[in-house]
């Protein structure tokens, strides 16, 4: 961060909003350590939030021990997806000695923990997985100087938040651009809570393939759920009951794996064949993509990646080493399975 | 452990085999201060090795913190099973307001970790999931006085090791009787590694139910694979394709419900219907149980009552807590779905 144009904001500026003497703000500033960290980190997030430029050494004399463990939260139950990524993190901590303090569960979203580590000596730092927290709270983080990287964020964060994520738009848009190719052209689409930027960015990389056919996404064929068989099998049988003025899909994009899962469960209930009557496809390409009949067409999310790539970057922030980039998107594969064939009566 | 019928282990016998003077293994057995904890945690071992009453205030000396984090170790991908056995006991640690310390990932059975824990300080004790160190390993660490629970043995524990499972040979018993009384009597059991008890107790419910039957368990019709649905759906089509003397089977008992998915896709791809032509069992109830087609009937393991167990007993011997009992196994329950029915001509 450097000078504004309007020129640079002051010690006394950020005394006067702090509500600390000019001397302390200076000294915890400058890293002085007669300041109590509560305070200096106080100060520290205030300043970076007015503007100020924060120096290094204000956040390296933290008194954070660099060798302590790394949080690793993810405030969901690890399935075979968060698993994943947790695993792979967890694994990469070990290689590199370190060991990693888990927070998971569905009842750790309860807990404010974030908000509270700027303050916390007892961690290097954290991988925060999709976490649920305003961005404002990881903003505020940042600017503490407490070290963090966010995996797949849940919205969409300010360039000096560090997070990992998949190439949600691209990958989204190639699986539409499959189904257009095998000549589908009322595509379907049960996608995730329209809250989380994954499933924004999905949507736009949708809109973006059907735009290349010439066409607008419909409404009537667009539902939002968790992203749950369950759900999914709810929404696909709605699709396909109900159709809207253009009649049923010929095909549908889930969300994901698991939500392409109960969409084949409603097309076998209605006696549709897949990929014959109903062409579906998933997306991060976990075991179960594999394991239904038909295995799915889906794009294979790099969740080992992105749980490794997390801790690599972070460890660079704990160490004070430079990095390439604080936000790094990673490319995923389109994997075409028995779920995708052109329509009974192709157009094309 | 008491005093053994041909009488008490001598501190001069201990000290012999222990190589230390006689005075070291008497301080080390009274718990004092001046004794190195890896000696004392050796003579301590050693001790109730031969069969020597181990006081309490030598461990309680042990100088390790009993707020400690715990040890949550699972060397395997965390998937939907371990996963939620994983999640359980960190959100219950987590509500006794206990940091967990994660070790996990296919790796970290390279890592020797376990041998090492019993002079490890900065841990209050372990929950260890399916530990494949060798069961004398496990028993050096309890004598040594480290708290620790097994979740799911993989071999048989001595009665003083801790320990959580599920009634393994009581479900696979109730599944095979399931199948019994919808007329089956060639079952074909598509099992795990034989070298895991929860295989080998798995076996003998099944045997059991043929039993009560006036059936022998057919070695033809029995496979043990790795617990996947690629193994699953090599071991069926093998069973499928070339059947012994008495003819295919028309049921399978599958490991669990990945393996089952492995079953149902080789069926499919035979044109067997499921279960009008072949009926098939998992074991666990997954998400993915409710998500085939059909879907699968099975025995809910209960992953997270084992999780939240294994804490609770962990923390009661931290706290030098007197324990109701050190060998849990918890019971699961029969969940019969749409892919069990009877056989195609019952000889019922």
């Amino acid at each position: 961060m450097g000078r504004r144009p309007s020129g640079r904001v002051t010690v006394r500026q950020v005394a006067a909003a702090s509500g600390y003497s000019v001397g302390t703000v200076s000294r915890a500033l400058s890293g002085h350590p007669a300041v109590a960290p509560a305070t200096r980190d106080e100060v520290l997030a205030l300043a970076a939030r007015l503007g100020a430029p924060v120096p290094a050494r204000a956040s390296a004399a933290s008194g954070r021990d660099p060798g302590a463990p790394v949080l690793v939260r993810c405030p969901y139950v690890l399935d075979d997806y968060f698993g994943r990524v947790v695993t792979a993190a967890v694994e990469s901590l070990a290689v590199h000695g370190r060991r990693a303090v888990l927070d998971t569960g569905e009842a750790a979203r309860e807990r404010p923990v974030v908000a509270g580590l700027a303050g916390d000596r007892g961690l290097a730092g954290a991988v925060l997985v999709l976490p649920p927290e305003p961005v404002r709270q990881l903003e505020a983080l940042r600017a503490g100087g407490f070290p963090f990287v966010v995996v797949d964020p849940m919205a969409a964060l300010p360039a000096d938040v560090p997070s990992v994520s998949s190439a949600h738009l691209t990958s989204a848009r190639a699986l539409t651009a499959h189904l257009l190719e095998l000549g589908h052209r009322r595509i379907g689409v049960v996608g995730g809570p329209t809250e989380w930027l994954a499933s924004r960015s999905r949507l736009a990389g949708h809109a973006s393939a059907l735009a290349d056919a010439g066409l607008l996404p419909d409404p009537s064929l667009r539902r939002s759920v968790r992203p749950t068989a369950d759900d999914g099998y709810a929404a696909a049988c709605d699709l396909l009951d109900a159709p809207g003025p253009g009649g049923p899909p010929t095909a549908i994009v889930a969300f994901n794996d698991k939500v392409a899962s109960g969409v084949l469960r409603a097309a076998a209930e209605r006696g549709l064949a897949v990929p014959g009557d109903l062409a579906v496809t998933g997306f991060d390409d976990l075991d179960l993509a594999r394991s239904t009949v038909p295995a799915l067409t889906t794009a294979r999310q790099p969740l080992e990646e992105m749980g490794r790539m997390a801790v690599s970057l972070l460890l660079r922030l704990v160490a004070r080493q430079a990095v390439d980039a604080l936000h790094v998107s990673l490319a995923t594969e389109l994997v075409v399975r028995g779920s995708t064939a052109p329509p009974p009566s192709s157009p094309k």
